[in-house]
């Protein structure tokens, strides 16, 4: 049974403003809070149902305050359309310092404007299937904590750091050795390129493309070729991130 | 002002079963209304706000049915969140036959069991990129006419022809010189292939891979490389295949 008290406390974290308030954060799902509790967050809160408790007992540390809930009251206290496992309530986890040699030593993918929480948790999970130092979000960026990103990144919020950086700022600061990528239709088609991982990555908002101060700072700019008979406009944000990263990590 | 009649009509092609009873389904927002109006599509109806009749007076087609109709009015009728401009029904198109050749001249996207429609959409508008002839989708797929499909296509919906095959049946029955490529851990690096953009580009669910005998008629298996430090346990279907098709086009 979940208390009223730790049932209302859940439900409001559905929302930026009390997960700020609180520090904390949800993870929904047997496999996202199996991820959350082999990761270094820290964990408040565990709800699980009893048929998921006794298959992952190994997993599931002694010491951490633990709640029984039924299927019905997880899926009620959180997002999913059907939460059958466990539910689990994570500190938000205090932003490290970026190390300012990151971008000449790795890549780091840099996103201005990635307003939809499915986007960026797609975005996070290729950043950890790459293995990039981290991503960095400019603040009009979906809330990487937000029941949906948290979703869509499928283990990767436990993983990839993020830093929150207002890139127009930021991205002309960087050493004048470093690259900064972006997307761009009359940039250099990235098939005839032999690019390496180091540097930033920047990719704007699907909607709106990078925001004009940022689309200024780029240095190097990458154009991903169509198919010859092909007639879409242009490709999903993630999507093209994707192609892109496959072309940085070819030549190594 | 929209009618009761054509109201109702308008939202029970929310559902499969009244797209499929009408032979009709829906379009959503300006952007992909004036991509169906540029298609060979045949347009039943067609709701506009007086505004987006008004700026895209030379698109709209004088003998078509049009009804004014509010922005409260069109986003009561339809499934986005909100829709400021117009709203169309069109006539689901008649499957054309699937050319025997083609999979030996061109390369095919066939999809097992995608569930998701924002998946299938975004694999749409991927096929429209690339300008492959179409994509065949198993009978468990999302259906390529849902709400949410149309709109992640981008337009797409409107250009590339799908069609509905048992692959478990279609595949086996290719020429012995077709090949069927399909992702596997244990498949060949594509980053030391150069693929070529024919045959059959086989891609399954996110949450369950190629169902067992589609698996099994697998021809070729490709695997996409992970990052040196990377974590992430696998990608996402749309994200795999848009590194695969980009490793096809890449050496024309």
């Amino acid at each position: 049974m979940v208390s009223k008290a730790l049932g209302k406390y859940v439900q409001s974290l559905h929302q930026k403003k009390y997960r700020l308030r609180h520090g904390a954060f949800l993870v929904e799902g047997g496999k996202s809070v199996l991820e959350l509790l082999s990761s270094d967050l820290e964990i408040e809160h565990l709800l699980v149902t009893p048929e998921f408790a006794s298959q992952n007992r190994a997993q599931l540390p002694a010491r951490l305050p633990r709640t029984e809930a039924s299927e019905t009251e997880l899926t009620q206290l959180g997002t999913l359309a059907t939460n059958t496992t466990a539910l689990a309530v994570a500190r938000l986890p205090a932003e490290k310092p970026l190390p300012p040699t990151l971008p000449e030593s790795a890549l780091l993918l840099a996103l201005d404007e990635v307003r939809d929480p499915g986007n960026l948790g797609t975005l996070l999970r290729l950043a950890d299937w790459y293995g990039l130092p981290g991503v960095v979000l400019s603040p009009g960026c979906a809330d990487p904590y937000s029941p949906k990103t948290v979703a869509a990144t499928m283990g990767a919020f436990a993983r990839v750091p993020v830093w929150e950086r207002s890139l127009a700022d930021w991205l002309p600061g960087l050493p004048p050795t470093v690259d900064i990528f972006g997307a761009d239709l009359a940039g250099d088609n990235v098939h005839h390129l032999a690019l390496r991982p180091q540097g930033v990555l920047v990719m704007g908002s699907e909607s709106h493309g990078l925001t004009p101060s940022v689309a200024a700072s780029l240095r190097r700019r990458l154009h991903i070729p169509r198919g010859a008979g092909g007639a879409a406009e242009s490709l999903n944000v993630a999507i093209s991130a994707a192609i892109l990263l496959d072309n940085f990590f070819r030549n190594q």
